[in-house]
């Protein structure tokens, strides 16, 4: 979803941006008249999160799946025949578990942590990171389970990195805690075929000879993301959608309304009869909430669940159906969700729980 | 340039695509409302090439850069160890040598034919292709110095590998003769953002274990490029210019207007007092079409140069400058460059040509 506001600003200026006469699309990513749009975007990125002059910002591609293999690259890659450098990840659910298995082409993974034992239905807790690491990754706010880190574990000296794809800007973060945070653009940033990379510039310059250029973060660090053509158009609709996110008061107030959306549906989720949210109190998403039947027959869960997530769509409340992997339903509300979406929804369940 | 219909109909669906009530920027990529999109620029685009059904088409991100990488990975990788597998090359300018520089990584690089002597003005003949190679790479059409392969190189067994990124739809091309063709959409396809690869079939699983998954192109082939997210509104928009290329009569009727826009040029250039092609007539490229005064002391040539491309803009035709790699002035006329836009062109030239 992206700010109705955004995507009028986006067809307004679809064949002719800021006087130019011609179509974003169109320009040369070297040219003048896109060079302000990709500093302006970043600019924005810089302001509304808070980061630090000693971290670089990445406009790259290929999602939070190809940053799984260029983080253990970059941080911990080693020539043909040197032996693994270890990275510590903490594994919690599908997304954290791709990236386990990426990193073990490159690198001596230690998982340390884990939920797997409760269906990734809380955060684990972490323990003390061995100071030999090359790095600690998590997964920040976990979309399938609707888990995420409310607490940053301590790793002294050894870099945190974590994929906040489907949290970043959604509420404060001390990007100095961490060595690199990595983000597919398409939950809260704008729309698909961009990724973020920030990045604390000790860290780059790492990666080993046989790392695919592309791969290799001191490519684009010292490029300014333009090495090749980047995603332009996608880069622009990032740069409208910060516009709108500072227009509304930035991070510290989209994540107050972040907070009062969330605890809409999990105030009725905690006292509904029907629903329950199987996740872990202290651990909850604000992005993500899963829910499922409290009570029900398992040879009638299936039918229940579709019957909710037809009744939903027929109101125009549609990708209610929880992941293919876990089923169930869930209510994804990232930033661009108003909080009468959220209220409709709620209104929607209390009905439903009624007519049953 | 992107066709001005095309940037319409864009603007047109940007908050509600096809009645969905969703911009095709917010659907889901396994969504019903979205499967529909990638699927027709795909149909569209195996019509428009006539690709055959062992071949798969998909839609990537990274542009030709990461290609560079991607090719000898999955054509000739080989485990840590064992020893290099073999794959030719011939270097026909900058882009070439950074395809070269690439596949060095991954295997032992053999450049069989160059026209680095000449400055790259023309195409180098292609000796006899070595049968244990793994592959012949090629740049089809050379942006920077605006050379084209006319005729293809026989290679026989082994797979022919195209870097199309400049040429691709611009007239005919059999695709049976390659194994692999690959091309960056920002040229002739749509916005940047998008990386079209098509492939034989048997040319896909080869890569060697510790291939990035999302470098791998059995991965994307077997998930129909629905593996992770892919660029969902670049591919949208190359849907839409495909739609575009078909009405106007497809390939074969778009070459003809290529040609007609490329005599045009070159016409003008091999009688003009003033200006010359540089390329050697038989390897001229449709595309991109470099010129240079044809006698000045060097030390006016830089105020000269600059002069008509400032003249130029002040008439509204932008980016004539020749790339900042080999100076002089260029014309790229690609496929959504109109015919008038090209006779403007050359009219202003002769002008300026009378002014000196």
């Amino acid at each position: 979803m992206l700010p109705l506001s955004v995507l009028e600003k986006a067809a307004a200026e679809m064949c002719d941006a800021h006087g130019t006469g011609q179509s974003v699309m169109e320009m040369s990513h070297r040219s003048k008249a896109y060079m302000p749009i990709i500093e302006k975007t970043e600019a924005l990125l810089r302001e509304l999160m808070g980061i630090p002059a000693n971290y670089k910002v990445l406009f790259l591609q290929g999602g939070a799946s190809l940053q799984f293999a260029c983080v253990p690259l970059n941080l911990a890659g080693v020539a043909p025949g040197e032996p693994l450098k270890t990275a510590v990840y903490a594994d919690t659910g599908v997304w954290s578990d791709k990236a386990v298995k990426e990193a073990l082409k490159y690198v001596d993974v230690k998982v340390v942590a884990s939920s797997k034992d409760k269906a990734y239905t809380y955060i684990p807790e972490m323990p003390p990171v061995d100071a030999d690491a090359a790095y600690c990754h998590i997964t920040l706010n976990n979309t399938i389970v609707g888990t995420k880190w409310a607490k940053l574990p301590e790793t002294g000296a050894v870099p945190l990195v974590t994929d906040a794809s489907s949290c970043i800007l959604s509420e404060p973060l001390d990007v100095s805690k961490f060595g690199v945070i990595y983000a597919g653009a398409q939950k809260n940033l704008g729309p698909a075929g961009v990724t973020i990379v920030i990045i604390r510039e000790d860290l780059i310059g790492r990666a080993p000879p046989q790392t695919p250029i592309m791969l290799n973060y001191a490519t684009h660090a010292k490029e300014g993301s333009l090495y090749n053509t980047p995603p332009t158009y996608a880069i622009y609709m990032v740069g409208l959608v910060l516009e709108w996110l500072k227009e509304l008061g930035g991070v510290e107030a989209i994540a107050k309304i972040n907070r009062e959306k969330a605890a809409l549906v999990y105030d009725f989720l905690d006292s509904s009869k029907t629903f329950v949210s199987p996740v872990n109190k202290a651990d909850r998403s604000l992005m993500n909430i899963p829910f499922v039947y409290r009570d029900v027959p398992s040879d009638k869960k299936a039918d229940l669940e579709a019957r909710f997530v037809k009744e939903a769509a027929a109101q125009g409340m549609v990708n209610l159906a929880g992941h293919r992997l876990v089923g169930g339903m869930r209510a994804s509300i990232y930033n661009a969700m108003p909080i009468e979406g959220v209220k409709a929804l709620v209104a929607f369940m209390q009905k439903f729980e009624e007519g049953l």
